[in-house]
């Protein structure tokens, strides 16, 4: 186990914090390139508070507003050049993952030389990575990403159909302000898919790591029994702030690195996900609801007994070494079934997908990380036909 | 839940990191002042090496040897007029818990206008805060307070007896390096009370936060699985690189703060146990091993649902409410043979303290810290007979 770990990002966590908006960017900046998504936090008067509180405080702001989910290269292109024209200082994201990932990239993007496409990960690697960046305020509105305490995010080049990602030391947040009553208005499905999100963050790693990380293994049992303890609580009513607070915090615990460190993870799951998202507008989230018990059953195959102490940890799902792959397929189903009552889709036709582009989506896979035998990096790697067969299996 | 997170160090882990303290405290200074405890790292050759890296990447160093376990007032003194007297601009800590606090606070001491004992909490609040301090790079040697990832310290006044302890940001290393292969040689006892240590730093926060932390819960539980499980390969067979790897890390993890955050957590048998060391040179780990369990037969007389969840989790004891207190005493019964088999003392004869000054260990640790009504806080809180009455248990 070798890692560095370096997580600079101060959280202020709490129902009501938004309020300490302005004080907090203010100590980075005098002028915010203030980035929103849709329109749902002018409806239900987030936005305005905000504004409030960033003005209180002596901040003034320039909004780039619209920034879609899956969010476009063209986006942060309009959004960094905003920055530029209005003489932002700093960049605070209002918003869910898209808004989140598309406002950091904007603010390495105003200092960044060319194309910033040429920042995003290509055959498993930062082309060039960014090393400056404006200050970065982020307020999520949904708990799944955890964008809000990582130096990560997803953007999609539209021209190309390429959703691909960047971390970079310079795209932590300096603060944020973590508030779970903002998300009381996201609808059920929403919360649903933010719930699938940020246990797949953990399941990526837990899976997909090296052997010999049993603490983190731990945190990441954690992880999903909270968010399955909570998560449909907030489904069922997105008012419990209770419930709100809990998964809020496991979502920016998913990805602030600690389940995470020294397992050297790749991302399977993600990058064929984001291979099916760059080309139909479906919700990241629901997208990995059908991919992940797919991937499982894949990977199984070759390792039932990690899978088997999965079922066993989370569901309690008793197994022996001889019965490892039976122990194995119950918990995948059983995680299959949480997903599904929660109301994640699992099969593709439940989105809209069909088999039309199966090579593709593979190929694009392929595209954003590959090894020397062109596969997928995981536990087991996966060939062009590996991911058309697994995604098959959930038509 | 509401709380601030913000742990800024950077943490440099795995075996053979040492090599890379140079380089890393380079970053931050030209001349250290270096900080030892006793001999040992210079016999196992673990000084010379650091030496070594310090030299070659050009930071010359002043050496402050012979930090106490139990650090004390005058160390610190010493320590931060040497800092002063030879123009360090870092501190670099090179050894256990002790050696670590002590450098913490010299390099605040530094700055510090008066007595520094003047920083360290005092009825519940640090007086005069520091508010700057050189920059701190730490090398533990030893798994134990996770000191070198937070920003506390623990100091004895010995014209006193009096222990307390500071948090403040300026506390925090910026740089970490956690090199598990500099424990190799650390004896089985003091390997044991490290154990011992870190697990009662999240028992605290376990036993004594609010309600209505549930991630906090498993990720605690999870440390403590993990140190139970690997503790004792370390305690056995120093050598073994991998089992001193995870309890090193355990420790880290265990109080940089995921573990605590919006617990708003007492930590009463740190106090107390504070209360014993003080008076006679005992480990911090070895009384921790004493109070604790003690603590907990108390503490589950008001809360037996809590202990019993603990006795589940941990322990896969069985409870259902009727049952909750006898599930309870099994947990804790089975935690203290845990101490027993590691072969951490239990009882307060065995590290040579009688029942002299029961009352005295009472009075000083309401000194620290004590609520509206003089109680010690926790819960339920502890009045000055309630720790007498505790400690009278494991005479």
């Amino acid at each position: 186990m070798k890692f560095t770990y370096h997580n600079p990002t101060r959280l202020i966590f709490g129902a009501g914090t938004l309020a300490q908006l302005g004080t907090e960017a203010r100590a980075y900046g005098k002028k915010a390139l203030l980035v929103t998504g849709g329109g749902s936090i002018k409806r239900n008067g987030t936005f305005q508070r905000a504004v409030a509180s960033l003005e209180q405080a002596g901040v003034s702001w320039a909004e780039c507003s619209g920034v879609e989910p899956n969010p476009r290269l063209s986006t942060v292109k309009r959004g960094a050049g905003i920055a530029k024209e209005e003489g932002c200082d700093i960049v605070v994201a209002l918003g869910g993952g898209s808004t989140m990932d598309a406002a950091k990239v904007m603010a390495a993007a105003v200092f960044y030389e060319g194309d910033p496409w040429d920042m995003m990960v290509h055959r498993g690697e930062n082309r060039r990575k960014p090393e400056r960046a404006l200050p970065i305020v982020t307020i999520p509105t949904l708990a799944a990403t955890g964008s809000e305490m990582n130096g990560g995010a997803v953007i999609t080049d539209e021209a190309t159909t390429v959703k691909s990602f960047v971390v970079a030391e310079c795209l932590y947040p300096k603060v944020s302000v973590v508030d779970p009553e903002l998300a009381a208005s996201v609808p059920a499905d929403q919360t649903a898919y933010g719930v699938c999100d940020l246990i797949t963050h953990v399941t990526e790693s837990y899976f997909n790591g090296v052997d010999g990380t049993p603490l983190q293994d731990r945190i990441a049992e954690g992880i999903i029994i909270t968010a399955m303890e909570w998560g449909p609580k907030a489904v069922v009513n997105g008012h419990d702030v209770e419930a709100r607070a809990q998964v809020q915090w496991a979502s920016t615990v998913a990805l602030m690195g600690v389940a995470q460190v020294g397992s050297n993870a790749a991302f399977p799951v993600h990058i064929i996900e984001h291979s099916l998202s760059a080309h139909h507008d479906i919700a990241h989230g629901a997208g990995l609801s059908i991919v992940s018990p797919a991937w499982m059953r894949f990977a199984a195959r070759s390792r039932p007994e990690r899978f088997a102490q999965f079922a066993q940890r989370i569901f309690g799902i008793p197994f022996q070494k001889d019965n490892a792959a039976e122990a194995a397929a119950e918990g995948i189903g059983r995680f299959e079934a949480f997903l599904r009552t929660i109301g994640c889709p699992t099969r593709l036709s439940e989105v809209g997908i069909g088999e039309e582009l199966l090579e593709r989506y593979a190929k694009d896979s392929l595209l954003i990380a590959s090894d020397a035998e062109g596969r997928l990096p995981g536990r087991p790697p996966m060939s062009a036909s590996d991911i058309v067969e697994t995604l098959r299996s959930v038509l």
